[in-house]
């Protein structure tokens, strides 16, 4: 009997070391208590995020979850005001110029996304009208703008998080190429910034990139965040690169979860447990290829909460300094 | 006698279209006319921009005498605001407050360099303190951030020139390889930013990246905006690449100029009258790989100051439609 041949050309021993988003997240977050210890020592208050939910996503229900969990387990606070579906986008600007003025908030942040019939550009206008003293996610224009002239303080949380678990797990950012997949005003575009201000040569690639997998694997560093369920594969990858991968992709076909991960795998019997998984935009036979990888979940995500921890935290701190809390 | 390999190994004869700066800058002017005439008669006056220039840099005075000639040769307005080199931040920041509220100003430019003693950040706290309506340069954070966001009408002039130079020459920017050698906030950035929104994938390079030249000749479309004098050389070029040189560097030393472009050169011969010659960031024996190039001078510098045309124009009519002019 003669081996698969196609089995033999990949070596099934993982070759990448794991980017562990939890535990560099809990790491950030520890950091920041004795910060938040003294601002509410001195301010009579902890750092005070103020939060805008409309409707009912299910996604959106857990992630605000989450940040409220993480905000109260490091003694800050957290106000949630939740508008109905039905809200206007007059009602959620209402909110946030409320926020705006309120001396108790030191940092707004609007769950994405809005409902659909707010409109189109009802984020934009939302983002546009925070004060960007308090926008923790980073999205207002002037913050923007501040982030690519580098002189940002409040930088999106999920790039700024994949900034520190590289520099936390010692992976040299300046003089390597960096490839972004995916241009999104949240992840791709404020990536490609962060990136190459700390010196990484970067090409931001798309849907509409020619000979996508060419150009990936040219990347010492390669940040997948394009949104689509295991489309990295081994070809994207240098030897030894290093792999961020943002995506998170509920799968709810067992067909697919199989053909990916293998029977009697730790995901399939996710699967059979749950109904469904979360995976990432790699394909999981690119642990066999890459140096290091961000597992998913327990990549990227913990550390975008953690983040948003920092940045609310800095917020509160810089309104400090400037006398306005 | 047998011939010079190395000479033979370079053909002489050029492969690069000429990509005629001049040319389309006039056409996008002369495409002005007719709005300027109409707002003209519309508000009673033409479309008017405030100009600030500190100190007497010898580069600025000539910049400054440019804009204003084009500006008039269009039938616009534009005023000139003079502040000797002692005048401080201040003062430069009054005459930009005064723009700012001026009812007959579309459009305000502060002239780049402003005198050292003013401080390091002294042009970003002008660029800060321009109404993002008038700011013709797009150098303010908001400007920034929405063109990032892709919902800027005001993006900076040299990248927006360069935009309109590959359109009007039919090159393709969807799908290409684009490649940016500089980082700058004026033009590198911005650049890397509006060939993205126009589907390139794009590559940002920079005095760190390493193998900068195997970088640059995977480029469809190569922008050179780190000004060095014939810095880039044909090693930096895939052979019918479209190369884009945005540099001015002035060369006052006659043997560079003639190791560059050869005795009997019609550089050489403008070096000889001139004492000094202006030349840009390409070497001039890429015109024998490239597919097509911009000349330096006559290629980027006149759209740069024919998108400040457009950019007054698009400011003055924006006023109108809000009706405040």
């Amino acid at each position: 009997m003669t081996e698969d041949s196609s089995e033999t050309l990949i070596p099934k021993v993982s070759t990448a070391r794991r980017l562990d988003g939890t535990k560099v997240a809990s790491e950030i977050r520890e950091s920041l208590r004795s910060r938040i210890d003294r601002f509410t020592q001195t301010v009579g208050r902890p750092p005070t995020l103020g939060i805008l939910l409309v409707g009912h996503d299910p996604g959106s229900e857990i992630y605000v979850r989450n940040k409220i969990k993480s905000g109260e387990a490091l003694g800050m606070a957290t106000d949630l005001c939740r508008l109905d579906d039905t809200a206007s986008i007059d009602d959620a600007l209402s909110i946030v110029h409320t926020f705006n003025r309120s001396d108790r908030h030191d940092a707004i942040l609007v769950q994405s996304p809005l409902p659909d019939r707010m409109g189109r550009d009802a984020e934009q206008q939302v983002f546009d009208a925070i004060d960007p003293t308090k926008d923790v996610d980073g999205f207002n224009p002037g913050n923007v703008g501040r982030l690519v002239q580098k002189r940002s303080s409040l930088a999106p949380c999920t790039p700024s998080g994949v900034i520190e678990l590289l520099d936390r797990s010692e992976i040299e950012i300046g003089g390597a190429r960096a490839v972004v997949i995916g241009r999104s005003d949240i992840v791709g575009k404020p990536m490609a910034m962060l990136l190459l201000h700390r010196n990484a040569t970067v090409t931001i690639c798309h849907s509409r990139t020619v000979h996508l997998s060419e150009v990936a694997a040219s990347a010492d560093i390669l940040v997948a965040a394009l949104g689509r369920a295991a489309f990295v594969t081994r070809d994207f990858i240098k030897p030894g690169a290093t792999v961020v991968d943002v995506g998170m992709n509920r799968l709810n076909d067992q067909a697919q979860v199989e053909a990916l991960f293998g029977r009697g795998s730790k995901k399939m019997a996710a699967f059979e447990k749950r109904g469904s998984v979360v995976t990432g935009d790699v394909h999981p036979e690119v642990e066999f290829v890459a140096g290091a990888l961000t597992p998913v979940p327990g990549g990227v995500g913990p550390l975008t909460i953690a983040m948003l921890m920092s940045n609310t935290v800095g917020a509160a701190e810089a309104r400090l300094a400037r006398g306005e809390p």
